[in-house]
């Protein structure tokens, strides 16, 4: 506390990530990285533009990485907006696009930094409670009135859970009057994408993150993609809060990233299949587990406690994320999909805590 | 123009930062970088940084790189922030220790994101003119009565002037109703740092960057030094907008540069050498040089106009900074302090237009 704050600094209840413990040997499965490391590629992009050109700034504009960008997804450049990781992307949106006087909608349970965002630009918030099975219920959006906008997670966190493409165009339409963020962090691992509804509607947005299916979450680079009149604003925000974002590395090794199809599909299919396999070992436990679309599951024991189960887990040097609330999650445990080893280890030692 | 833009966004002017241009052979001395590449401590330090640990996330406390720097500076570790570049660390400070509802002090010609972090955040301005010698009259913020709080460049851009210690103490000392940011970018090249005050005024909040005396402007490094209290607010506001501004890279390649103090102090007494070179060359061809302490000089020529001298060391193939507005500071060039042979060709061209 301090005399000198601004009032809003009273009010904030700040995002606490998954913990990055410096412990040498753990199994470490609570904050969704890749197990493999980025494109051989990037490291080599990264390693010549290691040198004294460093002394200079970057581009500001950061041109290169969203020509390869809007190259890679069919779309103009001036409508690729990219930023220090997808949470400096979505701060943004926030307070380019969601700030206005009405409540800004998302399910109950999803990313939890999305409240806080809102608490500090000063948004109003409405969770709308996910369905008996999870499920972002689109209705419930369209018949909810005035709203800042909307954020739909796709596929969800933590629970994994996608929508399919005709349900958020039904979104999408529908409430033409919101800008719908459609927060596509994981849906590289099985999740129908936005992008091919842009064209025909200036209200969406849908942001991505290098730092999952590309293995960069060291390098903090995500994007945003929407028509050229959304990205506008979000660049005069960027531009009034800081001009260089992106480092010159970070550029370098984004741009060779996104150059790299091939490793970016073997990753991405072994990710998947060693997401089926830990589904089945959890399963094979007596655990229930979500329909994953992500590099991720959310399961449960229906005969053990998902605190109980997390400790376990890390006194055998595995870590997992568990989240108290709301108390419907509670249960949960949110697992990383790893290496097939990483999964077979994670299966096993759940094994010897729920005896099968 | 977009109807989904929030409120806000339809009035900010962003700020402009100066030329990065893709073109070689270029006399660059327009955005005061460093002539000289990092140190090679630095490179190398990166280099290890480069491999599959980059799918991890960064440590979101930066705790390796602040403890370096509270040991460089005397302070404690929780005195230390630090952000992607001094940009991001003065956006986060206007919003978490300047958004009062009284007008924040800055001189009038000073660096010009000051209006544009206030605008974005909503916080009243006034400007305060420096006096007839293009200098800081500190007895005009002690008599300025309430404020949101103060900002001070020293020295100060784009006029390279600095206040003395003992003008910043009477300030801090005198203004315990509001926070005093001393924004030392450039420091380095000759002023008083104002850090043996922060011990004892829980008022004031020093700012760094690694972009000019470290010669990292393409690596995005900025810090702040204050009593804790304030470090906390800064903390509040950081943990609700990005957990992770600075990558794995900027991490590594930041903490290596503070430990190197024999690169550091040699580059440094270079780059002071060669501005009184480049003093001495511009004085000769008539040019009025304002006293710098920075790695740039403001000067003007009494007969010829700042615009027109731009223009034609722009067609001969180096870049300065002009600045259209102020009135008062048209006549002016910004010149960058660049290696010996970059000041003689600087000089040399001035000498062409300005006929000596």
């Amino acid at each position: 506390m301090s005399r000198y704050w601004s009032e809003v600094v009273h009010h904030l209840t700040p995002y606490v990530p998954g913990e990055q413990p410096r412990i040498e040997g753990l199994v470490k499965l609570n904050t969704n990285e890749s197990p493999y490391g980025p494109s051989p590629a990037v490291l080599a992009a990264i390693a010549a533009a290691t040198d004294e050109a460093l002394r200079l700034y970057p581009d500001p504009q950061s041109h290169a990485l969203r020509e390869v960008i809007a190259a890679h997804h069919g779309v103009a450049v001036d409508q690729v907006f990219v930023g220090n990781g997808s949470d400096e992307v979505l701060a943004h949106v926030w307070m380019a696009l969601l700030r206005h006087p009405a409540p800004l909608l998302f399910p109950d349970i999803s990313y939890s930094f999305y409240p806080v965002y809102a608490r500090l630009y000063g948004i109003e918030t409405r969770p709308i409670p996910l369905d008996a099975g999870f499920r972002v219920e689109v209705n419930d959006y369209l018949a909810a009135g005035p709203c800042a906008g909307i954020v739909i997670p796709n596929p969800n966190a933590p629970t994994g859970i996608a929508l399919a493409l005709d349900a958020l165009a039904r979104l999408v339409r529908g409430r033409q009057d919101a800008v719908v963020v459609v927060d596509e962090a994981y849906v590289d691992f099985g999740a129908d994408t936005a992008l091919p509804l842009v064209a025909d509607n200036p209200n969406l947005l849908v942001v991505r993150t290098m730092s999952k299916s590309r293995a960069l979450a060291g390098l903090r680079v995500g994007y945003c993609i929407g028509q050229a009149s959304l990205i506008e604003g979000l660049n005069r925000v960027k531009d009034s809060f800081n001009s260089y974002p992106l480092d010159r590395l970070a550029l370098a090794g984004a741009t060779a990233s996104m150059r790299d199809d091939v490793w970016f599909a073997q990753t991405r299919a072994r990710i998947v299949a060693s997401r089926a396999r830990m589904v089945a070992g959890l399963e094979a436990l007596g655990f229930e587990v979500l329909p994953s679309a992500a590099n991720f599951v959310f399961a449960r024991h229906p005969a053990h406690a998902g605190a109980t189960l997390a400790a376990g887990l890390r006194s055998r040097r595995i870590l997992v994320r568990h989240f108290r609330e709301p108390a419907r999650i509670a249960p949960f445990l949110r697992i990383t999909v790893g290496t097939d080893a990483q999964c077979d280890a994670l299966v096993a030692a759940l094994g010897e805590m729920v005896g099968a």
